[in-house]
């Protein structure tokens, strides 16, 4: 996966956008992660930090190194970290598929929504398994847009939505993938494997949310591909727009919106 | 609502599916309800008791009141809590809309996969909210058909579920109810609408899922309307025994199986 075929794109808004969905889930996704001092954290695939930030502040003690194939995304990572004052993670850039590390050098990995993008998201597993120890552990982490609905739900709002997951789908990776990660990592050899869903329910009840995933992850990262959608036929400007507004309405009093991530732990 | 168009129907199976239902989900929907001693709670549509047996353990010393439509439910549910040795629940027939009781003579009020079934379930809340002190709650569970997906998934079986929901649609119900409860119970005048989503995750290292709930719970309901989506012409039946299928297969090993309901905590 090279920079230009990243589906979200490597904007300042997507930068906010990443920070903004970290910030407000990072209880519900990493609140039961910490390694233990002196353990060595393989996080592969870091992006430009966002996840990185909660890794290191859960685990004060552990060695984390953080690896990304794009040098702009290590950079904006290692600036994150330093700026939070972190100094338990070291960067590295390089690919997923061909890592510059020595077999069981790392007594866990951590991964988070990075094999959402990848074609051949078991074979990545696999190498990435070498890496680990006997009876080390694999933390990973990804969202399923299948999982998403909301109310009032209009068809053009799903339509944007069938949009996104389209689109990654024709970039070879799979929005889907929250729902599979069971059957992932058994086939990629990993024992002990469970699954745990974390769903991110939303009513006016909880406006932290309706802001912070709501309008500022989840609408924000549909609208992230609206030039792609259009001009690749996938929907009309009309259509769109409506679609887009209609998520707007579930936004509002009255309105719920639903989404799941999927948490998975499984051991080598 | 009649007997005769209640949508899962009075069979035996249909019987043994809600038992199934109520036994490998109770924990889930019914772990946190606990009414304190010497109150009075109306269970809200009992039908045949699945629910009123952990209500009834639950709330040992609370003296419960239980009431469906369906004579025959009723009966049931009365040999099933009886068999049980529950001696706290009294129960009779009557109409959710037009109830024998008193205003303001409950402490709390129970109303579980019911108002799925109504056309009007705003003024059902509105109703019940009458019987109930001030100061008391009412808790609320549905499912949301929509809220279904499993691995692999595929057009046949998600036709199927459409059929589902499109029957039970057209007898005036919304299978899409549960995250429509915070708007319902805010519309009919009650008061710190808490909402919290139940999430049923299910893959092979979860049997007592697999089969309580994927098979006994889910496809069973599905296949439940068989007859009904046929004679409508909602579904051809070769894309019918596809669909049914494929969700068995989602149930083997590699397989995985959501669906999440919904419970509502509010207060008058």
């Amino acid at each position: 996966m090279s920079d230009a075929c990243y589906v979200h794109g490597y904007s300042q808004r997507e930068k906010e956008r990443l920070a903004d969905q970290a910030d407000t889930l990072s209880r519900l996704l990493h609140h039961d992660t910490a390694y233990p001092a002196g353990s060595r954290v393989l996080e592969c695939g870091c992006g430009t930090g966002a996840q990185t930030v909660h890794l290191a502040a859960g685990s004060p003690q552990a060695t984390i190194v953080s690896v990304d194939l794009s040098r702009s995304s290590v950079e904006a990572a290692q600036t994150r970290i330093r700026t939070a004052g972190y100094t338990n993670v070291e960067f590295q850039v390089g690919d997923i598929f061909n890592l510059p590390f020595e077999e069981q050098s790392f007594d866990h990995l951590f991964v988070c929504f990075v094999l959402e993008h990848l074609t051949e998201a078991v074979e990545a597993l696999r190498r990435l398994r070498r890496l680990l120890r006997a009876g080390g552990s694999i933390t990973a982490i990804e969202g399923d847009h299948g999982s998403w609905y909301c109310h009032p739900q209009t068809p053009q709002a799903s339509r944007t939505v069938e949009c996104l997951i389209d689109i990654q789908a024709r970039m070879g990776g799979d929005s889907l993938i929250g729902r599979r990660l069971y059957p992932l990592l058994v086939e990629a050899g990993f024992e002990s494997v469970r699954v745990s869903p974390r769903m991110v329910y939303v009513d006016a009840s909880r406006p932290e949310l309706v802001e912070g995933f709501s309008k500022k992850t989840f609408i924000a990262m549909v609208e992230g591909v609206r030039d792609q959608a259009l001009s690749l036929g996938l929907i009309d400007p009309v259509t769109w727009e409506k679609g887009i507004a209609d998520m707007y309405r579930a936004t509002e009093p009255g309105g719920t919106f639903c989404y799941t991530f999927f948490k998975a732990h499984a051991l080598k």
